[in-house]
């Protein structure tokens, strides 16, 4: 086995090189003959995905599981659109994204590059072998995926279509690879490719991502959990507020971009507070509030500490009332994840300050915190989150999974 | 050990969160105090290192290591001026790189803010103490130093010193905090602290870089080695040629952008290679060739397929004879180390492939390999150069030492 994925590791490393030669056109052109195939191999994906179902149902996966495995037509059709939605981003590749000149006449900028080799690792869905392949080739990078075993004959049939479009192009069919076995001890091996595969995404669970932090030997990008905050301030528009975060609630709760600790300025909790609970209560959110919330909404839960750390992904809500804006800025540096934090106000200079002093992913101002995702952003599509400081910090898109070189134009410069 | 490693951690973490906040009046100001200390504490400062040089002579410590411990008049005034220097330094904090406007109204950008706490794990040179905490200060983070330990008394007293001028400007002393053991087992407790360090950068050989890249548990930016080379193309100017081949193996032989190995077009070797190792010669250059260069240089040696891969950091360089571009990029391909390539050419086409296809940390055209530097490049100092291309690929400046993080104005915009 570890011979066999270091074999992967070296042809992924040449697809690289010719990967970042590629021409825009090319690659544009081997995304869009990926659309069409899976068009064309519509029956041929619905049997292998029938064949990971089957089984999946055979072994007692419960129905959430299996529901996340299905490749339906609309699943599929989803894949082909995010395609063609990828094959029409600018590339990146080539950019120069900025040049200046020294004294002694050397020019020298700086050249958006391909990263090389990225290793992907994920759960069960097979729409991420198709979305995180085509943001890879995109950016001109060679990919190495691992997908979940119990969608093992989808991946294998997806990745065996994209293997051909690409070559179909005049692009290495190896700068998509998908490794061929259910074995655990692949992951293992991959994630000890360190000359091989520049940068890790594990994409799936905190347990998976934690593996894969763990025994990885090249960086990884990631992000653990999103325990993300409104901060609704003694001068906020309260009809505003009460939108914004019934939306960060309840859209949808299940995304680490949803509201899970709702912080409320002691001066407008007596006008905000009962209205907002109503809100939620009508919406089946389950509250758990401070001493001071539970004087203002008499049936709330009482909240614990672990309240303040909890990522609930489900309908329930901490809810904190604060001294104003310097408790609200420590309980959310104690607190938080770096992830997605919002203030809600009219007064500038909190406003200012909250964004100068957060230091989260992404912070907003009278906006929900459901914007943190790359297509709402508007970085055109997204591989993932990261909340890792280096490299990238927030939705990762095309541009993430580049790098920049230096290049400098002489006319004969040497150093004394 | 671990106990007081992990609360130096923990400090280091809340000093970042002031440092995150501090103004740029204060972190130049605190720069330049830390300036006006090493002037006024010059005895204090000789007497410490003293110790260390007395140390380092009894234990026997050959010439060149204690040379490299001495803080003469010369190197103190260096450090004296680098603080200097950095401090008028722009700082990168708070800059707006980006913004635009999403088609909801939402604006959306992003902003430079520091990475948080950094690591620096470093050998004998006390110089690195006081240059590295200037630049992770510029750009407002907290940072860890662990420095060799022969010369432990020297470090201890700048860092000492550098702590001092921090609080008397109002910033966290703790945003530098130096590991005052010299117990090798204090580096792996650093190199564990993923929750409160989130970058390692270790500075030294490459003896030192693989064992902090084994056993970090969070990001490492580094360079293990640089093989750069010179490539002569057939159209080059052959006296252009041999002042930049000259200066890039020359003038400072035993650093990471000198040149190693030097690849010319078989086209124009017969009237180049002569000459250039006649040049060679006379500043005492061992030349190994390969066959090729055999035929047009008699006294040349042998190179060894070993050759190809060498960092001699001496007065020897392997040479080459291609049969054009081709053989030239195959060559780096395999043998560089990504760190810095050069082409002398007059043909506009081949520089501009050489540039496209070489993907090394600075790929230049007519101009010496001795410019991959942060001040020669214009970063204004430089804490390293990275070949690792997650994050930083070349010199890493102060804006290496930041991140971005996305921020959103909005006036209630929610999600669909």
């Amino acid at each position: 086995m570890r011979e066999e994925i270091l074999e992967m590791g070296k042809r992924a490393r040449e697809a690289s090189h010719l990967m970042a030669k590629a021409k825009s056109a090319q690659k544009r052109d081997a995304l869009e003959k990926m659309a069409s195939a899976l068009r064309r191999e519509r029956a041929s994906i619905y049997a292998a995905n029938r064949a990971d179902v089957d089984e999946a149902v055979r072994k007692g996966l419960g129905k959430a599981k299996v529901d996340r495995l299905i490749v339906s037509e609309k699943v599929l059709d989803e894949m082909i659109s995010g395609l063609e939605e990828v094959s029409r981003l600018p590339d990146p590749v080539g950019e120069v994204t900025r040049m200046w000149t020294r004294p002694n006449g050397l020019q020298v900028g700086k050249m958006r590059i391909p990263l090389g080799v990225i290793g992907i690792v994920y759960e069960s869905r097979p729409n991420v072998t198709v979305d995180a392949a085509a943001l890879c080739i995109k950016a001109g990078n060679a990919v190495i995926l691992r997908g979940g075993s119990e969608a093992f004959h989808s991946n294998c049939r997806l990745a065996e279509i994209l293997r051909e479009s690409l070559a179909e192009s005049g692009l290495p069919g190896d700068a998509v690879q998908f490794v061929g076995t259910t074995d655990r001890e692949a992951v293992l091996d991959l994630l000890g490719l360190e000359d091989y595969v520049d940068v890790m995404i594990p994409r799936g669970g905190e347990d998976l991502i934690r593996f894969v932090v763990q025994n990885a030997r090249m960086p990884v990008l990631k992000h653990y959990k999103g325990v993300c905050h409104v901060f609704v301030d003694s001068d906020a528009d309260v009809e505003m507020a009460k939108e914004i975060c019934l939306n960060a609630k309840v859209q949808r709760p299940g995304v680490c971009n949803a509201m899970e600790t709702l912080l409320v300025d002691e001066h407008i909790a007596g006008g905000f507070l009962p209205e907002m609970a109503e809100a939620f209560r009508r919406e089946g959110v389950e509250l758990r509030g401070c001493e001071k919330t539970k004087l203002l909404v008499p049936d709330c839960k009482s909240a614990t500490e672990d309240d303040w750390y909890a990522e609930y992904l489900d309908l329930i809500l901490a809810v904190r009332v604060v001294s104003g804006m310097d408790e609200a800025i420590r309980h959310i540096t104690k607190y938080g994840s770096q992830h997605t934090e919002a203030i809600v106000t009219k007064d500038f200079e909190r406003a200012h300050r909250f964004v100068q002093e957060i230091q989260s992913s992404l912070v907003l101002v009278n906006a929900s915190t459901r914007f943190n995702d790359g297509f709402q952003l508007g970085l055109g599509a997204e591989i993932g989150i990261s909340t890792s400081r280096l490299h990238a910090f927030g939705p990762m898109g095309v541009e993430e999974l580049t790098t920049t070189k230096f290049i400098a134009f002489g006319n004969g410069q040497v150093r004394d």
